[in-house]
């Protein structure tokens, strides 16, 4: 077992530290600073040779600074003779650059991925990525968790009836994610189906599904700046819904994110803490869920060589 | 010639500009800016199809936002079906961390290197790399500048006469940049040389070489802080020194280095546009030329397919 050691970098120490506490484990032993040029310093202090090594980092922002800290991470214990460097992502930032939406950009989630795998990561242990597909992206080994059961059970236990019970996808993207968490809460779903009727013409905002006299529960991976999340909540209200939720894996919540959630309609907000909230982002609608059980028992497996699989669902 | 394209990156736009003029061709049309969560969104405005790319970039501060623009950059530039790729690096952050001082350090230049490679540079044109080996840290080609000749040429139009003329080692590390500049201004070299004569005791500042009444010109590659810099100029005047000048390519000036300089005993600090100043690095003591000539000779070069190799003396 001490051949098992579990870093922490600057992004998500907090949630680092619950999940070391969760494997029994302490926290490795090293800095990282920055030089007086802003350069990311890191020293590890104590020996990992042979180990099998855990890097836990969210790149979430500041998404630049924390992606060239696990980077360089990376390469300090690639050089410090490791056994296997694992890299624990709870927030894989970029993973909306997927593709080339338009002409002439770049893939930046496909730059990550092939970023990680030269500075050498052995593996990577990912939760809820925008695009299940950004997996392929990776010629390492990839093990993808989801946080839909840790959301579901949250709300299985406010004991809402599921026949008054509804959960929504804010959009087409989002409905295999809705539908999972409906078979768990035994509910059906709705979708938001928004389209513009024609160039330069407002969007029309649909609903399709019944959400009359219902408890809506909006699912998402990303609230980012909130504007899809809580327009959405709003029309359900609108089209008769008598109280919404809005739960996500990943709160990026950046810009006027908090503002908006707190003049929505949405009752409750309900988060897991792959990213650290920044002291400017509270607010007494958000309910944070953790997924350091979730990332110990995967670290676990994985040391010990165990189907990592039963957690993807 | 319309199969030449320059692009600039955020660190260093006037240089690139300047460098786009000296050429006598526009700078590609591409945006550069930041997703509301600080993610980099990049865009290129133009067909680069079959083109050779140049991407004028520094990894000055703040290094990983700008290394970061630079990746995700040549990233866009590859699938944008460029014939070469190009990365202009008037300065290379993290050159010294170029080699494990300590057990258990990252080697971040090479895994620069490597990143670089990686996100599909073809070659790379560099100024003073603070060691030359880094150029053996690069697979794909790499030409190596040198501003010593810009630096000498300003002293040279002084005209100072060369008996009174001594060209100053900061430390022993930088002998030979020191050499290569007294040998165009046709004057002896001093070095300064710090040692500690037993652990946790003061270091000794000695100099080696006469300095008596002469007009010294120190010369380095980064000067960061400042500290060893000012401190070698006090030690020249306080050996008899009439008048002391310093110079470098780099000018990180990071922390305290504006406050040092104003108050040392330099009387004039001569840099490079490598980096941009920002403006809270303001001192009436600093002069800078410009490389803008010197790379747009090595970007014409490349792009003619001659020899780069008269620009490295
Ligand atoms: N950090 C970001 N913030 C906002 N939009 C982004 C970001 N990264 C990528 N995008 C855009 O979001 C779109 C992908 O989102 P989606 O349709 O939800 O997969 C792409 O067209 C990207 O241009
Ligand atoms: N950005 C930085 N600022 C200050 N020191 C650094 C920086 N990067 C690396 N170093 C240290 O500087 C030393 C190399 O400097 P040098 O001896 O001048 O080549 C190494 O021991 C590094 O640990």
């Amino acid at each position: 077992n001490d051949k098992l050691k579990i870093f922490s970098l600057n992004s998500n120490e907090s949630l680092a530290r619950e999940v070391a506490e969760e494997i029994g484990r302490p926290l490795g032993k090293c800095s990282v600073n920055r030089f007086s040029d802003g350069e990311v310093q890191i020293n590890i202090e104590e020996s990992i040779r042979g180990c099998d090594v855990f890097i836990i980092q969210s790149t979430s922002a500041p998404v630049n600074e924390n992606l060239m800290e696990l980077l360089i991470m990376v390469d300090a214990v690639k050089r410090a003779s490791a056994r296997t460097i694992n890299v624990v992502m709870p927030y894989y930032g970029y993973a909306r650059q997927d593709r080339k939406a338009r002409a002439r950009e770049p893939i930046t989630a496909k730059l990550v991925a092939n970023l990680l795998e030269t500075a050498g990561a052995n593996r990577v242990i990912a939760l809820d990525l925008h695009a299940p597909q950004i997996q392929g992206f990776f010629d390492i080994l990839i093990d993808h968790l989801v946080a839909v059961p840790i959301l579901s059970d949250y709300f299985k236990d406010k004991e809402i009836n599921n026949e008054e019970l509804v959960i929504v996808s804010p959009d087409h993207g989002g409905v295999t994610r809705a539908r999972k968490m409906a078979d768990r809460l035994k509910a059906p779903i709705a979708i938001i189906d928004k389209r513009r009727p024609r160039p330069n013409v407002a969007e029309v905002m649909n609903i399709v599904g019944n959400v009359e006299g219902k408890t809506a529960i909006l699912i998402d991976d990303i609230i980012d700046t909130a504007g899809t999340i809580t327009i959405a909540a709003n029309a359900l209200v609108e089209s008769g819904a008598k109280e919404v939720y809005a739960c996500c894996t990943h709160p990026v919540l950046s810009g006027p994110a908090i503002e908006r959630i707190d003049n929505s309609k949405i009752k409750e907000l309900v988060i897991t803490n792959s990213i650290e909230l920044s002291d400017d982002k509270h607010s007494q609608k958000i309910k944070e869920l953790s997924v350091a059980p979730l990332l110990a028992d995967a670290i676990i497996r994985v040391f010990e060589n165990k189907s990592v699989s039963t957690l993807f669902n």
